[in-house]
């Protein structure tokens, strides 16, 4: 044996270590600590039973069972498609089965983002997109998220200027880590922007069906756009485990994708495909009673931990309840307090969470890091107000 | 809207179209045509009773249930890699369980392959690979493939040449179109001149358990080796549905591929590791059972089409009896005949099977064009004697 590790592609040596954002998830600092950590669904919300039925049949329904043991289509299984184009709206040919939604994100960058090129990402942004886009570039435009969102505006400002992206990123629905969705009128502004000037918008919404509160801003705006790639996913519904999700793509990127398919990964599993068809098939009210169980599970959840920070820690917040979504994105108040010491102290008492600075696009930024984002998902009432007591004790 | 389709990153808009191998599987010339098309499991040697028991099994135990449907280690599941890895003779931490044999591949060339590099492969080829190494590279320096498999030498004499690679690429057992195996021989001289040279040894082997005849060449050559990634799958055993498969890496290589698959998919389903890993643990001694009456099953119907083209076309071809795998690559012996005007008789008379042609690495070689591609594996023995029967008509 040669003792090598200097042959590696430029590509594979250019993609950063993890850092911040996943350390912090692998920090595991006091015994028991409480992790409000990943966005990811209850144990509780998880439809096992159902999921043991739609098995049992597929294996007992011997068509059925080789069909998922064997080779399918690269778009997917039809009828699942077929289930998800109804829900989105569009014509079946216009899904494409992912093995998730960072999949789905991964596809649509090594689809049309030019090497080096730069993308406009939302401030604070989900640094998941960030490794996705490593693939291709880590040109970023940061964009600021407000109260509505992804500031349209001040893209608009920065393209008339003379900058040039090959998209813009954004969760529209529940934001990750900032919580809020973006208004009706800037969906339909920033796609505008987009057809203008010609670059893709790639429409994060893993967490869309997750609304326990205020109004749904609509998605026909960007599945009516042949600017919009629309990447959703299983993952918050039916469990990260699949690694099932869709792309809803404008008809003109389709083949593109199946080519790139044909070349990664030739398909999502028939298996999983194969169960989740039967799930959501099955019966047609089965999907919208499930994830409408899960997400009064979700409304219960956000309102203890925002009672509990009111009750415990009155003022070092500022505080938006929650519409929907696994995230809460509090702001500290007090400029004075150092966060990074309020982490380490916290999780020296038996908490974790995300600390806000892992999510600021552009470095520089330093509101992010006034904000923790806590996830609330899959954590009990009651170990939510222990977690708050335990921050409590921290400040 | 508007209509446009010309803003695809230069990677996508690089990628070939589909054509010959992919078209000929899709030609449905005659009613009830006999396919002998595609390298693909039996139906009746996958083993769907066992399934169903260890998919029961798993989502009625409810810690198992839950672990599969939420978010797992991008290396896989920890039993499954030790499994793997026993029966590799490595270290578990080199294993990385991936998204079949095409994605083991993709992940491959992406980690070692740099962009616009040269690549040896096996002359013919199987043409998935070099789809898969179209994301990085269309160079390829055709390597012939002799009845001991990949010719060594004639790599050593370009290499000694000046000729630079990247990688080689070669289907070690029962190859892919070509039905042999490499030789012990050539596969230590193959790794020590990888060695010497500083290039990678990409090791398809996704029919290696299917032997029925001959001496195993063995793999501990590529296993002890740094320059060598051995690539392996699910997909000839427990079927291509699962989407499930593995890499033995070198140890340097095992971050790289995990930094990439982060960007990629994250990991491989939960739940499809959850039920293989219960599949191969649960009894030791299953898989080699399973394995060895599918090895039967491929033995008897390889013979059968062997025994039915001496029978009903006596001396049209050379032919080798197989050691194992899923392929026949006779060998036309008439100079004059034209294989595609054949290809085309044969369909019309209710027979297809892959042209020789469409696995010719250097386009250039005609030897590949003499020969037939004819996978047995998912046809009864009636079927087999039946596709002889038209295929002679066709003469």
């Amino acid at each position: 044996m040669t003792a090598t590790g200097d042959r590696l592609s430029t590509l594979a040596r250019g993609l950063s270590a993890p850092k911040g954002f996943v350390d912090a998830s692998l920090t595991a600092p006091a015994v028991k600590a409480i992790r409000l950590l990943g966005g990811i669904p209850a144990p509780e919300a998880l439809p096992v039973e159902a999921i043991a039925r739609a098995s049992a049949q597929l294996w007992q329904d011997p068509d059925a069972a080789i069909a998922s043991l064997q080779y399918s289509p690269a778009h997917g299984f039809a009828a699942l498609r077929d289930w998800i184009a109804n829900r989105e709206g569009v014509d079946p040919g216009r899904i494409v089965v992912t093995n998730g939604g960072m999949h789905g994100l991964s596809l649509s960058v090594l689809t049309v983002v030019e090497r080096g090129a730069t993308v406009a990402v939302d401030d604070p942004v989900f640094p998941g997109f960030l490794w996705a886009l490593e693939v291709s570039t880590t040109g970023i435009l940061p964009v600021p998220v407000e109260a509505d969102g992804f500031d349209v505006e001040h893209l608009a400002r920065r393209l008339a200027a003379g900058e040039r992206i090959a998209a813009a990123y954004t969760v529209p629905d529940f934001h990750n880590p900032a919580q809020v969705s973006l208004s009706a009128a800037k969906r339909q502004a920033l796609i505008e922007l987009a057809e203008r000037h010609g670059f893709y918008v790639i429409v994060d919404n893993p967490y869309r069906e997750l609304r326990f509160a205020g109004r749904d801003q609509g998605v026909a705006v960007f599945n009516d756009s042949d600017r919009a790639i629309h990447v959703n996913t299983f993952t918050k519904t039916l469990g990260p485990g699949w690694r099932v999700g869709w792309l809803v793509l404008p008809a003109h990127l389709v083949d593109p994708v199946i080519r790139l398919r044909n070349r990664l990964d030739v398909h999502t599993s028939s298996v999983t495909q194969g169960i989740v068809e039967r799930l959501v098939t099955g019966d047609n009210q089965w999907f919208d009673r499930m994830v409408g169980d899960a997400t009064a599970l979700y409304r219960e959840r956000a309102g203890v931990l925002v009672d509990a920070l009111h009750e415990h820690l009155p003022g070092a917040f500022e505080i938006q309840a929650p519409e929907g979504g696994l995230f809460l994105w509090p702001r500290l108040t007090d400029d004075g307090l150092d966060p990074a010491a309020l982490f380490r102290r916290a999780a020296a008492n038996g908490v974790v969470y995300q600390q806000g600075e892992f999510f600021a696009a552009d470095p520089r930024q330093r509101s992010s890091a006034r904000h923790l984002r806590f996830a609330y998902s899959d954590r009990t009432p009651q170990e939510l107000r222990e977690a708050v007591r335990r921050l409590a004790q921290a400040f």
